[in-house]
């Protein structure tokens, strides 16, 4: 077995010198380099942006949008959604181990989820077998690799192999949010009865304690009365996050007069950017984890309404990003009963 | 006078309920708002990923770009380049002040430099005098609005203004080096011979005091030694910012063999994301300054890579942005000289 580079940068076929993310296609030969590791894998989880897109160009039409995926992957050798640049993830079962990987606690017949994005990962699909568009989910029969860097978590035994699934598929979110948010915050989440909304508020709430607001941004009101009811978030507001202004006054109203400390974008939609970053006060924190996020739009954005807020970039890893977001749904039982009914 | 939305969302044309960057078209009526100021423009220094496309777009011709800019104009409202979504900044003289602005330091014949992007800013050009390829910078005939939440500075008595608007042009990137990087750091500055890029250098080089040390990346050798000589960074690397492994490998070779505490992006291509995150540490920060950056290949390329870091949207504006940049040049006569020689 030849060693492959760490990164997987042995696998881009073009173009030369970049990463596999960045590349527009890649090497999807199954034979496993000695540091790679070779998965079997069951199901893919699209990234919700990347569905959305899909689904919207087929007419909701599941045959065309499976012929949409296997011409992606077949033409690039990865999920890599042409339009959005996003992937997902996929559960599969540990098929092969590299030699130089043999160290690792992990074994042949292991299930796991991979925790690194489908765009980067070389996919071969020999059939799909079945695709679930309300879960953004797609059956499949077909093999995967992951590179030495790549991360990846193994299955736990005490929630259904779906329901951790759909939860990492979003594990940035919540882990930065524990991180991000401290006593006493006042938090704006948009986009929060979806799935990284709702982890994302659980965690902040649980973080601001007593003396702190945590405030959910949604569309309909029913969604802000559940949130409110299972105790997710403080208050809830509806606006919609493509109205700036109207997500301004609105966020005001419910944090006594004041900007809110942090905001959270988990919206999958496009021009969101203003409305995440005009409710926030000065030195700040601003949390982009929506994939539709524009960098222009944000730095533009915060300059020209003369804002000096902290915009981070949504990085999907952080550490024990698995660890935290499964943690949510053992803690909570009214956020493991969501994510069964919605998400398996 | 009638009095206008705070952050200028009485100007927007279409699409109704966004603000004026991520307009399409806005109003440039040049008629004032009690709450806005008119200005006299003399220059503008169009942002340099703009610049760039449209010098590309016109291959190379004045005459072409002069066109292009007035199209821009005559359609927009306001100078956003339709593929980079940037714009830039004016320089120009207070022309009238609002009656609602009546108490700030300010006062007719006052000459300033916006410090908010031209993608946002409501302006009309006569005619345009002359076209600087080099400076990326037009001369015209012509006026512009700054609404209330809009920043900018007063040209200051000791420098030419030209000198002057050059460094306000890029007055966040140095700012938020001097906030980011603290004693004994190991920072990378990626494009450090373009004119952020040096700014950057010198600041960094300034915090990190004598256990730091300061990685200029460029292109050419005359100019890694040049940094060197001038002293704004410690050690100087050779490798295109689009390769991200060479970057790597330079990089931990003029660090000790260690990955860097923070990296900074100034450069103006695309693709050079994963060449900023792959030589940080994990916690350490990667500041995007480049306009040319993508939110999803940042976000899933830390990802893909498992890299734990704290990856920043490049905000153009911080607190006492445009103090911190003209103070350096009044600190460091090289700097200074390099400055007036290329930028005037
Ligand atoms: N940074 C990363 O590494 C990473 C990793 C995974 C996913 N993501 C991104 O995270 C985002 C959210 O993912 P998710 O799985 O949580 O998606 P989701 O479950 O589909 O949730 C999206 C939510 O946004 C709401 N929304 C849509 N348009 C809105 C509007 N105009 N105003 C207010 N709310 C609006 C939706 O509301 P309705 O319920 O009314 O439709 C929904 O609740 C996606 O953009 C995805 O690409 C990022
Ligand atoms: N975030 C904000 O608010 C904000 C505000 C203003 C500007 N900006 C952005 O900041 C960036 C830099 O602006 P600037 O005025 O400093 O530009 P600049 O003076 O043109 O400098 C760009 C530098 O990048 C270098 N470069 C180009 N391609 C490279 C490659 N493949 N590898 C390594 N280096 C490379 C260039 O090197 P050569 O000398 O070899 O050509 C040049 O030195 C632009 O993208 C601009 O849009 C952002």
């Amino acid at each position: 077995m030849k060693k492959g580079c760490k990164y997987g940068s042995h696998r881009v076929l073009e173009p030369q010198g970049v990463l596999t993310q960045a590349a527009y296609k890649i090497d999807n030969n199954m034979e496993i380099y000695s540091n790679e590791i070779l998965v079997d894998v069951q199901s893919l989880n699209i990234d919700s942006a990347s569905f959305t897109q899909i689904e919207e160009e087929a007419g909701g039409n599941i045959e065309k949008i499976k012929a949409k995926i296997m011409e992606i992957v077949g033409e690039r050798g990865k999920q890599q959604n042409p339009v959005t640049g996003s992937g997902g993830m996929f559960i599969g079962t540990v098929a092969k181990i590299g030699e130089d990987l043999k160290d690792r606690d992990l074994k042949v017949g292991d299930k796991i989820a991979s925790l690194v994005s489908l765009s980067l990962t070389p996919l071969k699909i020999e059939e799909i077998l079945d695709v679930k568009p309300e879960i953004d989910r797609v059956d499949i029969k077909g093999q995967a690799i992951l590179f030495e860097s790549g991360i990846y978590a193994k299955l736990p035994d005490d929630m259904p192999e779906n329901l951790a699934l759909a939860a990492l598929d979003v594990a940035g979110a919540p882990a930065q949010t524990a991180k991000l948010v401290k006593p006493g915050d006042s938090v704006l989440v948009l986009g929060a009865a979806g799935k990284s909304g709702m982890l994302c508020c659980y965690e902040a709430k649980k973080r601001v304690g007593p003396t702190g607001n945590v405030i959910a941004l949604v569309r309909k009101q029913e969604q802000a009365d559940n949130l409110v009811k299972w105790g997710f978030c403080h208050k809830a507001i509806l606006a919609s996050a493509q109205e700036p202004m109207a997500v301004l006054n609105k966020t005001l109203e419910a944090n006594k007069g004041k900007e809110v400390d942090i905001s959270i974008s988990c919206v999958n939609i496009p021009n969101t950017e203003m409305s995440c970053i005009l409710p926030v006060r000065d030195n700040g924190v601003v949390y982009f984890f929506s994939m539709a996020t524009s960098f222009t739009k944000a730095a533009l954005g915060a300059e020209g309404v003369g804002k000096d807020v902290t915009m981070i970039v949504g990085n999907g890893y952080t550490k024990d990003h698995a660890e935290i977001t499964l943690q949510e749904l053992r803690e909570s039982e009214t956020l493991r009963k969501i994510f069964e009914e919605r998400y398996i």
